[in-house]
């Protein structure tokens, strides 16, 4: 089975898209997602673990628990956060307007929003827009659906493959946006994922975990965690193959494989597009006594700031990066710490390389994607944490973007 | 008994400055700093968490355990970090250079070093200023001392009180320096307190670490925290008060309030001259169930780069606050929560306060001096932490620190 070049064409059976503009941005482009199912959808979800909630993430997070989806609706340019009983009221609002279009139960409505925090929605203008929406709605569109889900966004973020589960073709898309307040637990991250897999709920909701545990939580931004970080998959179960009832059956490895995939490429697609951006930088730790350590290192390398600004000044600057590996909390012993900036070694039992040469680390620094590795040699577990460096366009950004 | 208006004249018995320039810095401003003390002194010290330790570090680490001191020297321009064997034979060799020329056990003497990470110390340099240095002791010179192991700092930190125990007069001064790498635990941060208090050394190391929890654990400029850190406290017991045995003491009491001010106002300068800082911000958090956990949640929100880049920009975008407050790790009711920007209520029960004018957070936001206040309605604990914003120029400073 081949791929179309467009994602636009990339049809997943049992889900219609459309896009449109009402106005909660102050461009004049998309800032409305609707994706209808033809059919109930068994649905997995993963939310931000911030004491804060968005009163859409709190919806989602009921919902899930009856297991079924009709739409999910996204809109862009207002968070629906720290708006108290009336943000509530207004999310209820919404899913319930387009559960009556839709002729179903306003609980298998789910919906997002990402935008400014502490605005009321301007629940009015959505609502006006939905019939117009419903007419629209269509096979394949995911590209225009990732662009309506855009803020800072500078890029669409859609991912697709096909694979073959006992010689049924099986389609995943997935989409996401960033790209501020980023950092695991999934910052103002929006990912979704759409296939028409025939699988359990529960299995979904594990595979779910394992591919964030391995793609959305390994990347860090500018370290801030938001109120409306949502990842969700959706599956239509469309696909003639066997069900997939046990995380335990090869053919939910192969799935698992696959989202694993798309949620690593959408991932590093949100870093590569970070606020400001000009750099790419892979960390890995290895030598860990734990995965969990060992991406508690790469995470405080990949947070610094001295770090960040190092990478934007190109500056092979790597006693940052030993500073920031031994103030990540986790015990080692820095007289076996060695450091490769891509294949130079820069770090050699906790001090500078004996071969070392500045204007070999100065090389690496000039390129676009920088991998940093890191050995611990403590024990065997290792992790890879995606992230970019801090520049005047990240302050700019940052500084001017509600005014 | 009255302070003299210059620091330079401020006179406590025991202790003598002097400073030079030996070529570690690449400018022709003084790089080194030693202070010699008459007799032995009673010695505290607190120092980095960071698991990468500088060689300087690691020798007053294991020389406080002996209780005396008789010279502190410290250089700018060099950490001495991540050096090796070589790194820590350089930091001797200099140490035992002082004790010779002053006849004192090198055990005596406690070393410090900052500046660039990762750079053999050029150790032939300070050595040969050594003698010089030697001639030019004097009572007094804390504005050159504190002149001397600046780094980016553009201010110099010095801070001195004048106290009356039991009749007697004791001096106390504190010289600092920042002013990246500012984060709790110290960060890439000197600071040393010297007096004549006569003062047993653990009572001495109790009270320097109550001020200390107190002050530079509450400061955070860009959450860096380095491989230098350093608060360490000299009594030189010349004040011929009763001695203080006990932290029990109303006398300890006082001194301990006394190095509070010191410290406090040492960590604000550091943090009102943080690399590129362009406002003043101190986040007071209450209604907390823990100091620790109140302190949590205002270094969140004093290291959210979101945050950082709106006070920047002058944008009263508490959304942004709410999210820090909201993923520090601690449990709480968002219901209950009430934020003050200055005097003007911006949250209220975890959503928009409803009196809120835009305008007013904006008038708060013009200000250089900005207080927060979080309310968490939990609890009785409360902390105070102080922070800065992130600017154009802290970029531009950190891209080009080295080159």
């Amino acid at each position: 089975m081949t791929i179309p070049l467009h994602a636009d064409d990339f049809i997943v059976p049992g889900f219609r898209v459309a896009t449109g503009y009402c106005g909660l941005r102050s461009e004049a482009r998309p800032d409305l997602l609707l994706v209808a199912m033809d059919a109930p959808c068994r649905v997995a979800g993963l939310f931000t673990r911030n004491q804060v909630v968005a009163a859409p993430v709190t919806l989602c997070r009921e919902r899930l628990g009856l297991g079924a989806a009709r739409a999910l609706l996204v809109n862009a340019g207002n968070a629906n956060a720290c708006t108290g009983i009336q943000g509530m009221a207004d999310a209820k609002q919404l899913t319930q307007a387009v559960a009556q279009l839709l002729n179903v139960a306003d609980e298998q409505v789910f919906p997002s929003s990402t935008g400014v925090i502490g605005v009321p929605l301007a629940v009015a203008k959505p609502l006006a827009a939905l019939p117009s929406l419903l007419q629209n709605l269509q096979a394949g569109g995911w590209e225009r659906a990732a662009r309506a889900i855009m803020t800072t966004d500078t890029t669409i973020k859609v991912e697709r493959l096909t694979i073959d589960i006992d010689g049924v073709p099986v389609r995943l898309v997935g989409i996401a946006k960033g790209s501020g307040m980023i950092h695991p637990n999934m910052a103002t991250m929006l990912a979704y994922l759409f296939t028409d897999a025939t699988i359990d709920a529960p299995v979904l909701q594990q595979l779910l975990q394992q591919a964030v545990d391995q793609s959305f939580h390994c990347i860090s931004v500018d370290g801030d965690t938001s109120t409306n970080d949502t990842v969700m998959a959706f599956a239509s179960a469309q696909a003639p193959h066997p069900a997939i009832v046990t995380t335990a059956a090869p053919q939910a490895h192969l799935l698992q494989q696959t989202m694993v995939e798309i949620c690593q490429r959408l991932a590093q697609s949100i870093v590569r597009d970070g606020e400001g951006a000009t750099k790419f930088i892979t960390i890995t730790v290895s030598g860990a006594d734990s995965r969990q350590e060992a991406r508690q290192i790469a995470l405080s390398v990949a947070r610094s700031a001295l770090v960040k600004t190092a990478f934007f000044g190109q500056d092979a600057n790597w006693g940052r990066i030993v500073a920031a590996v031994g103030y990540a909390g986790v015990a080692f012993d820095a007289n076996q710490l060695d450091i490769d900036l891509g294949h130079v070694r820069i770090v050699e039992k906790g001090g500078r390389a004996r071969d070392y040469d500045d204007r070999d680390g100065s090389n690496v620094m000039m390129q676009h994607d920088i991998p940093i590795h890191i050995h611990l040699h403590q024990g065997q577990e290792s992790c890879t944490v995606w992230s970019c460096d801090f520049s005047y366009d990240y302050v700019r950004i940052n500084a001017d973007y509600r005014t």
